[in-house]
C-alpha cells in the first residue's frame, strides 16, 4: 500500500519534470500559454501514448484525469516562478532521471502484461521513456536531441537489459523493477557526469548527391 | 432527415476549408500536386483519425469515402482557380470558422459514445478541430502555428466547456451541440477581428544553457 | 513452399535497403548511432506500422524479432562499410525499389483480409511503401521528399490501381500481386532514368499573406 503511494509520488514527480521540460523548451521558442502546455503534455504522456496504442490498450491518460491536471499545475508553476527556474536545474535534472527509472520499468511491465517476449518489452520501455522528447522536439522543429546526445534512451536500453537478467535469473518481481530502474537512473547520471558519448555516424563527403540519387 | 443532411454539406464545406489550407500553404513551400493532396488530406483528416486510434475506433475515412475524394476535388480546384483563390480568402475563413465548429461537436459527440468522461471528450473535440493543422505545419517543416496564435485551439476548448454546461444543466442534445459549435465559432471570429492573442511565456535569457544542461 | 522463402528474401532485402537509406540520411546530419538506427528502423517500419494501427491490426514487427535485427545488421554494416557504400547507390535503389513494389503488394493484401475495400487498400499499400520514408525526413527536420520528388508514392498508386485492375478482371492472386509489383518497379524506374516529375503547384506571389490571414 505504502509501496504502492511512493510509486504514485514518483511517477507524478516524474511527470511533471518531464512536462517542464517541455513547457520550457516550448517557452525559448516563444510558444504562448496553450502551445507550452500542449508540448508540456505530450512530453509526458507521448512515450506511454504511443506505448499504448501499439499494444492496443486504452490510453493511460484517457482513463485517469491527474496527468492533464499536473501538467496544468506545471504550466502554472512555470508562468509564476519562471525567473527561479534555472536555480532548479540540477533538481529538475534529478527528478526527469528518477522519473525517467520508473517510466520505462512501467512501459517494460504493461508490455509483459500483455504476453510480448521481452525484446517487445525493452523497445516499449524506451519509448515510453524516450519518445515523449523525440515528439517534444519535434513539435518545437528541432532535430531530436536523443539521437545526438542519446545516453538518455541508452540508458532506458540498458535498464531494459537489466530487467531481462533478473528475469531469467529468477528474481522477484521487485529486484527486477528497482534494478531496471536504478540501472537507468545510474546510466544516465554517469553519463551527464563523464559526458558519455556514443559514437557518430562518420559523414561521407558526396553524401547530399547519395540522397538525390536515392530521391529521385 | 434535413438536419442529417444540412450536418453532411457542413462537414463536406469544413473538409473542403480545412483541405485547402493545407493545399495552399504546400503551394507556398513549392510542394508538387501528390504532396498539396496528401497535405491538404492530412489536414482534412488528421485529427479525427487520432480521435479514431485513441478511441480504438475505425477511422472515419476509412468506412466511407467521400473524404478522400473530396480532398482531390479541392486540389483541382486550387489547380485551376488559383489566381482567383486570393479574393475569396475571408469566405475560406468562414468555412474553415463553420468547418471547426462541427468537427468540435462531432469528437465531443463520439468520445461520449464510446463512455469517456467529458473532460476527455473536450480533448478530443480539440484534437479533431485543430490537430490536422499541426500536423499539417509538421509536414511543412513549420513550427504549428495554433502553439503562436492560438486562438484556434482556444475556441475549440472555450466550445467543448459549453458543451459541457448544456449538458450539466440538462439543455437537450439539440442545444448541448448548437451552443458549442456557435461559442467555437463567435470565439475564434471575434479572436481575428481584434486580434485576441494567449500570452507568451517570457523566454530566459539562459535558456539554451539549460536545454544543454537538460540533455547532456 | 520455396515461393514463401523469395518472398521472405524479398522482405528481408527491401526492410535493409529502406533501413540503410534511413541510416545514412541520419549520418549526413550527424546522428550518433543510437539517432542512426532508429531513423533506420522507423525508414523500414514505419508505413507498416501505421498500416497495422489504422486497420487495428498487431503491428507487424512485434510478433517477429527480424526485423529490429536485421536494422541492426544494416546499421553495423553501414559502420564498418562506410566508404565503400557510396559504389553502391545504383544498388541499392534497385533493391529500395524492388523492396517498395513488395511493401505496397503487403500492404493492399493484408487491408482486403480485414474487408476493406479496394480504394482503401491502394492507401494503405502506398503508406506502407512510402510513410516510412515521410517520418525518416521528419525525425531530422527537413522536409518530405517525396512531397516534392514525388513518383515515389505514385508508383505505388499507379501499382495499386493494376492490381484493383488484375482483381476487376479475374485475374489469378499471383496475377494480381505480380502485376502490381512489377508496376510499382517499372514506374519508379522509368521516373528515375526520365526524371518524371509531377507539376508542382505554382506559388501565389502573396501566399504568405493569405497564411497569415487564415491563422490570426
Amino acid at each position: 500500500m505504502s509501496t504502492t503511494l511512493l510509486l504514485l509520488v514518483i511517477e507524478i514527480i516524474g511527470t511533471i519534470a518531464f512536462a517542464i521540460s517541455g513547457i520550457r523548451l516550448a517557452a525559448a521558442k516563444r510558444f504562448d500559454w496553450f502551445g507550452a502546455y500542449v508540448v508540456g503534455l505530450v512530453t509526458a504522456i507521448g512515450g506511454g501514448t504511443l506505448r499504448d496504442i501499439l499494444l492496443d490498450a486504452p490510453p493511460f491518460w484517457m482513463v485517469n484525469s491527474w496527468y492533464v491536471s499536473v501538467t496544468g499545475l506545471s504550466l502554472l508553476w512555470v508562468i509564476l516562478f519562471r525567473k527561479q527556474l534555472v536555480r532548479l536545474n540540477s533538481t529538475f535534472f534529478i527528478f526527469d532521471t528518477i522519473g525517467l527509472g520508473l517510466f520505462v520499468v512501467i512501459g517494460i511491465q504493461k508490455t509483459l502484461m500483455f504476453g510480448y517476449p521481452m525484446w517487445v518489452a525493452i523497445i516499449m520501455g524506451t519509448i515510453t521513456g524516450a519518445l515523449g522528447g523525440v515528439i517534444r522536439d519535434i513539435l518545437i522543429n528541432e532535430v531530436p536531441l536523443i539521437f545526438r546526445k542519446d545516453v538518455y534512451a541508452t540508458a532506458c536500453i540498458a535498464g531494459g537489459l537489466i530487467y531481462w537478467l533478473a528475469l531469467e535469473t529468477g528474481m522477484s518481481p521487485a529486484v527486477q523493477q528497482i534494478s531496471c530502474a536504478m540501472t537507468v537512473i545510474i546510466v544516465r547520471l554517469l553519463a551527464a557526469k563523464y559526458k558519455w558519448q556514443i559514437p557518430e555516424l562518420a559523414k561521407q563527403e558526396n553524401e547530399e548527391n547519395n540522397n538525390n540519387v536515392r530521391n529521385e
